[in-house]
Order: C-alpha cells, then structure tokens, then sequence
C-alpha cells in the first residue's frame, strides 16, 4: 500500500500558503489529504481547484477550512477542524506548514496607543501559531503509523534581526522562531518528528505592497524595499514553496535549524 | 537644582523587580520619584517601606500600583497610571525597568491542549511587557528636558537558546528581546533613548522554585537546576540588580545589546 500524506497549511487563501500547497500537490505522487485553513471560502475554493487540476487522477483529498486564526474564542473548535482525521487515513507522514501571519501596524515603537491592533497582531502570529503547532503535535505526530511528522514554521529575517518600524511582526517572527527551536530539543531523540523554521525570502506578495505603501514605515526600510521591488528581485512564491518542499524532502536539514531561502538550492540540498 | 529621576518598575512585589528598586534608592542620590507595579498592595508597600528606610531624607516620592498586567481589558487605564506624570517634575532621567513576567505552564509542546493557559502567559510575557515599553516611549521619552531615557527589559538566557519544556516561556523573552531590539534600532540616531535587555542569571527566586518542583518540567533541565540550588550557586537578586544598576550608570553597554549577568563586573564595566 501507498503510504498516505496529510498536509495541513494556515493561510493558504493566497500568497507563500497558496504556493506551498501547489508544491505538495506537484511532487506528493501517494495519496493526498490537504487540509487548507484561510480567510475566504472563495480563495481557499481557487487553490482547491488548482490543486485538484494539478493532482492528475492521484489519490486525494483536499479540505477547506474557513477560519479567523486571530479569534482565539474560536480557536479550540477551529483546531478540532484542523486536525480531526479520517480514523481509516493511516498517514505515514504529517505536514504541518504553520504560515498564517501578518505584519500588524508598522510604525517606530511609541508613535501609537492602540492596544487592540496589538493584541490582534500578537494573538494572531504568536498565540494562535504556537497553539496550533501545540495541537498537530499532540494529535498528528504520536499516531500509530507515523513514520515522519514535519513541522514547518514560516519564519523571516526578522526573526533573527530588527528592522525599525516592525516591532510587532519582528517580535512575532521571534516567539515563533523560538517556540518552534524548543520544540525541536525537545524531540532531539526522537527523530519522526521533524521541525524547520523556513525563512522564505522577500516574497512578491501582498504584504510587500504594505511595506512599500504603508505611511508610517520606516523611510530607510520603505526606500529597500521599493528599490528591490523597481529592480525585480522579490521572490517569486512559488519557487520559494518550491524550495521549501525540496529542502523538506531531502531531509537535509538540522532540525529546529532557521534555513533562508537563499541557501537552499533547487535540489533541497544546502549552500550555507 | 538637582536633576531629578524617575523610575518606574512592573513586578516590584518581590524577587528582582524589589531588589532593582533597592538598588536604584541606595544609588541615586537626586530626586527620585519611584514608580512601583506589583500584583500584591502589601508587598508593594513591604518594598515601599524598605525604599524609604534606605533613602536617609534624600528627596523621594514612590508610588505604589497594584495590577494583573496579564489583564488586557484594564491595561491601557493601567498605563494611564503608571506613566501619568506630575507636570511640575521636570525629568532629566526616566528609567523604566520592564520586568514583569511569569514562567506559564512548564510542560513539553503538546501535552496540554489548554488554550487559557497559553493566552494568558502570552499577553502579560509579551503584549502587556511590548505593550508598556510603547507606552514608556510614547509619554516619557520625549519630555522636554529629559538628558536619558532608559528602557530595560529584564531578558533571560532563554531569550537566545531553547530550553525544553519551556516553550512558551522563551518564546516570550525572545519576543521581548527582539522588540526592544527594534526599539534601539529606531532610535539609533537618538542618543538621549538608550535600551538594555539584561539577562540577570539563574536567580534564586519563587520562579526557581517553580522550576524545581515543578511536576511537568523536562527532567534533564529541572536536575540542572536543582543541582545548582543544591550547590549553592544561583544569584541572589540584589547583587544582580546592583550590576543592572551599575551596568546602566556606567553606561558601557550598546544600546539594544544582550548582556548577561555574568559578563557584568561589579562596578558595571563590560567582560565579554
């Protein structure tokens, strides 16, 4: 028998979500169940069709879950969505693409008092994501059949360096870079699970276009980021999920290591 | 006319944040007013009284705020109190002592599905401390006649390296680290902000305690720190907060670094 897969990516409506769940759609030839967790019924439907007319008759499953992961009151019962199985589905391997962020308010520390955009940045990129890696592992990674459990935290540069006027989205990058390390020594002996803080790369998507046009960016940052934009050196999503998958399926990284997009080759293997 | 200092000190009930506003009373000889927040009135007045003992008729105010910072509804009011200044107190120091923060649940990723848990540990390690340190920047460091405006984020060891079972315990000093990294980043160029985040070493405090006995704690780190409690080598508080103290009037760190207790001398010099 095949052994069977389930993939399960947060904010996949659109952007680096959406591109991974295409990557594992093309290269995943035994049977398929992807869980797809996003903000609108409508995207998370348009990367369903793609992944269906990519699946080529291969066996597969492909689940939406629209669901607001910054509403922690709703996030025991979303969770339960997320990671209930088919009891039948003996998966030998568990994906756990734990992307779903956003940049919150950039502007220098002090320049506002509102709590609430705070708290919703911070339940939204830390709590909820932290939660949700908490829960694959308590329900997916012990299952009888595991043979691996990955789990994949989409991390950044602003993980391991500030950058002024991203106070929120670097401190969330951090916890989570963090959260997911400690993970990884805490199964340091056990080797079906599997954990990868991926950093992938200036994306070419919506929250670029925030930080060249939000008002109260940094000017320096905003300048980068505008020029990198005007000389077309932002990343296309898909070669970056496509990287990603490569650099999962050779197993050719530490686990809980933070690996950046631009020292993975296209083979999966390491250029460090 | 003397210049006066204000400094204000989240979680000064007791362990360093009392022994911190000890050695500010002992060392500062301007006038001082005290801003102390605590969860507990009587032990805030226990460290009040232990202020004023220790200021021999040097001029001296210290205010005493009783708050749960892990409550977000009552924060932005909490705030309010905290940083409302008197308008006839010309500052030429403001120090705020960010140091409030609790160790959550000790337990392997996934081994509770406790969402209260989680949330609660979250938003007073992480949005309530970034949260304040806005505030501080926001209200006081641009007074008019401020000289130094002095953040200090009371990081840990566990800022910078996993610790297991303690997930989200470094996931929120990594929080913490990173945005008031941001913080030094942004004010670069301002040389009247100036930011630590100071890891003052394995303590010998209620959190210790926890640690030992706590019934979840990974057992290879709680054997670690019970053989140091055993071996009479965790830090006491005061002589801690002593070398925080003299570290920040020494002034030799630079602005946002990381510095450990054990690279501080005791006249605040650098050994790194």
């Amino acid at each position: 028998m095949n052994s069977r897969n389930i993939v399960i990516i947060t904010g996949s409506s659109r952007g680096l979500g959406k591109s991974l769940a295409l990557s594992f759609a093309k290269s995943i030839t035994n049977p398929l169940d992807l869980v797809l967790v996003g903000r609108s019924t409508n995207d998370l439907a348009a990367t369903k069709n793609l992944i269906i007319e990519n699946r080529n008759n291969l066996e597969t499953t492909c689940k939406i879950i629209e669901a607001d992961l910054s509403d922690l009151s709703s996030l025991p019962q979303t969770s339960e969505l997320i990671f209930a199985q088919n009891p039948q589905h003996n998966y030998s391997n568990a994906y756990f693409l734990n992307n779903a962020g956003s940049l919150g308010r950039l502007s220098h520390i002090g320049s506002s008092d509102d709590l609430i955009d705070f708290t919703s940045a911070i339940n939204f990129n830390i709590t909820s994501s932290c939660y949700l890696t908490s829960e694959f592992v308590r329900r997916l990674s012990g299952l009888h059949n595991i043979e691996k459990a990955v789990v994949v935290n989409i991390s950044s540069l602003c993980a391991i360096k500030p950058f002024p006027s991203w106070g929120i989205y670097c401190a969330g990058k951090a916890a989570r870079e963090m959260y997911h390390q400690v993970l990884a020594q805490e199964n340091s002996k056990n080797h079906k699970l599997r954990v990868l803080n991926y950093s992938p790369g200036p994306l070419d998507t919506e929250m670029q276009r925030q930080i060249r046009e939000g008002e109260n960016v940094d000017k320096e940052i905003q300048a980068i980021y505008r020029d990198m934009y005007m000389n077309n050196v932002l990343v296309d999503p898909q070669v970056s999920a496509d990287k990603c998958l490569a650099l999962l399926l050779s197993d050719s990284y530490e686990s809980g290591a933070h690996i950046d997009y631009y020292n993975v080759k296209a083979d999966g293997s390491l250029d460090l």
